[in-house]
């Protein structure tokens, strides 16, 4: 595992942790679009530290992360700018899959996902616009959260899309997974548990037969942790409707953030990520708003189902992360289109309403991890990192 | 001019010519479009190489020229395959335009002009699909040919738009140049010249006022060498309506042309690259039908302009080959990509009606060259070969 092609080429860039904090002695990576400082942050494309400059200081989630006692072990490889679902760079190359090394990694958090399945360190940030944390969990067999949009703040991270922005964190283990939490979240793991668990049928029934099966025993498992279970829509008026909203929108903010820089600079990208943003310039107004109606009744569809049901608990949905485990490497432009427009009917609803969402591993199709999501309502990622422990614990 | 950039990195390609033929003591640059025998064909783009393998043979015009006599002395920088006007390369850099060294050197055959205005070699070769030997040849101060569409055998050329696509050349002086034309085109310079010099004001009016003050004593020059001067439109339905005509089709062929690529090897672009070739693959079948109606037009309009007027001579077209000279290195994309569709609002007539072109220096503009043009019939390659000739010596 010593190639992994998962910390970015050159020199390694380490920062040690405060001493005595409560992350002490642990290890962690960081994708290549959160600023350390004295670091240049890469951005996974030739073209972006050109028009960069070096950061003078951590990003929010560094310096907390720092400060609580945890060391920095390097810098990872990510899909270009955070546009990209599966982890293949053709600039940096693709992060290898440690648990599935024929597939790609998932992305954009590739090179964190990668380095942290492989042990080389306790855990690892990402971000997460339309699913850069969740998707490299399930496809390398780890935890990793999407936490309430706006939670973590998201200062000295290369923002992509801001109404979807989000930076995660990937780990082994519930145990370190929650302890972060913590520190991130700023808070403590509460002790009672939801008490209903609202399966997604649509979603479900969108994923691969054989991640059903999979998945089955891992249902069975949180069922039992949970108590009350019914079977929900989340999506009534149809996920790829809200994939297709998501997109549109995120696809339209990625074109604003983005576009000075590539008026002034021109830089070289792959072409399928040349074509997405390109795509982004063309939306209309009415498509734009048309999508954001939709967005409105996601989010209500959402604060719906995961409205309290107890005084003393909530709701918790729950899904498959991915439709499918990792696809090959190296598959052409034409087959990739579709499976990525597949996931993210799975991962749209997370940028469209901004709750949180947390991947669990532990099942495998064809040898190749996939992993099982609970969804929780807005703030409620300490809830959501319990039901993670309690689950690894059952 | 040592480092100019404009040989493609890596060791120099040399090949020597046969002994005795007509060139015999010439040198030539090959744009890396071309290929030369057990030479990797870079196109100017770090994941053609990779797709394409090692050619077993030069293309026929390196054969035939070897043949001749001349040497191969190195092969040159390229937009990405062909897909330029200006002559800025991403992944190569740009070559330096030796006469405007702030300027950039046009496109696509931007390193043979470079070389061949830095005095490297005695002629280059290049290709022309929408401009790319003409507009290098304006701006670097060179003699340059869009032969007549099929003339010049097309085999181990990187194809980019087969209805469009041309091999032509550059050269210092109009000797050399009409040298080459005689061994390529496979005849001997006519004696007698055209007699008519029809002057397309559209195309002059279209251009900036300073370059048609700049380009009014050519015109002078060569009205004396010719005789009989008549002012005419080009393009009655309009310069921007040829334009977008040639667009839709070079667009559309492009596309056709390098999607298998794309789609396996999903290769790395500069954006405005990428943003063209997008643009191709969206053309509907009605756009096409429209642009392939107006094609007809214009290939009607040429012949009816250029048709014989004497038994013993014809009538040429003269028009400015580019709206302005070289633009400053380095700009925008939403600079240039205004700036290249006004260019090809001059050129666009080529593709179209596959009619030659010959550019011949001898102006400025605040010390940057820019090119005059005269058009022929088609086959009229020598008669234009010749009027190049004649035009020096006057």
């Amino acid at each position: 595992m010593d190639d992994l092609n998962a910390f970015v080429p050159g020199p390694r860039c380490t920062v040690q942790g405060a001493p005595g904090g409560t992350l002490s002695g642990l290890s962690f990576a960081v994708k290549d679009l959160i600023d350390v400082a004295a670091w240049p942050t890469g951005g996974g494309n030739p073209d972006w530290p050109r028009a960069h400059p070096v950061p003078g200081q951590h990003a929010w989630v560094v310096r907390t992360l720092l400060a609580a006692g945890a060391s920095v072990v390097g810098k990872t490889v990510t899909d270009e700018v955070s546009l990209g679902i599966l982890g293949e760079n053709a600039h940096d190359g693709t992060p290898v899959n440690p648990r599935a090394p024929d597939r790609v990694p998932g992305g954009s958090s590739s090179g964190s996902a990668s380095v942290v399945a492989a042990g080389l360190c306790d855990f690892a940030l990402g971000t997460d616009s339309g699913g850069s944390v969740r998707v490299p969990a399930s496809f390398c067999g780890l935890y990793g959260i999407r936490p309430t949009h706006g939670r973590i703040d998201f200062s000295g991270i290369t923002v992509q899309s801001p109404s979807a922005d989000t930076c995660g964190w990937l780990a082994r283990d519930a145990a370190t997974f929650a302890r972060v939490g913590e520190v991130l979240c700023g808070g403590t793991l509460p002790g009672p548990l939801p008490t209903r668990l609202l399966v997604a049928t649509d979603a479900w029934g969108f994923a691969d037969e054989a991640v059903q099966q999979a998945l089955a025993p891992m249902l069975e498992r949180l069922a039992r942790i949970i108590g009350e279970r019914r079977d929900v829509l989340l999506a009534p008026q149809g996920l790829s409707v809200w994939q297709r909203a998501q997109r549109v929108l995120q696809s339209s903010e990625s074109w604003q953030t983005f576009e000075p820089w590539l008026d002034e600079y021109n830089p070289r990208f792959a072409f399928s990520v040349a074509r997405n943003l390109v795509m982004g310039s063309m939306i209309t107004d009415a498509d734009r708003s048309a999508a954001a109606l939709m967005r409105a009744e996601a989010r209500a569809r959402l604060r719906h189902l995961l409205a309290d049901v107890t005084p003393t608990g909530g709701a918790i949905l729950c899904l498959p992360t991915t439709p499918f485990p990792a696809p090959r490497r190296g598959r052409p432009n034409s087959e990739l289109a579709f499976l990525r427009e597949r996931i993210s009917c799975l991962t749209s609803h997370g940028g469209l309403t901004g709750v949180p969402q947390v991947s669990l591993p532990g099942a495998t199709v064809e040898g190749a991890p996939v992993g099982l999501s609970i969804v929780g309502r807005q703030g409620s990622d300490l809830d959501l990192m319990a039901v993670a422990r309690a689950f690894e614990d059952a």
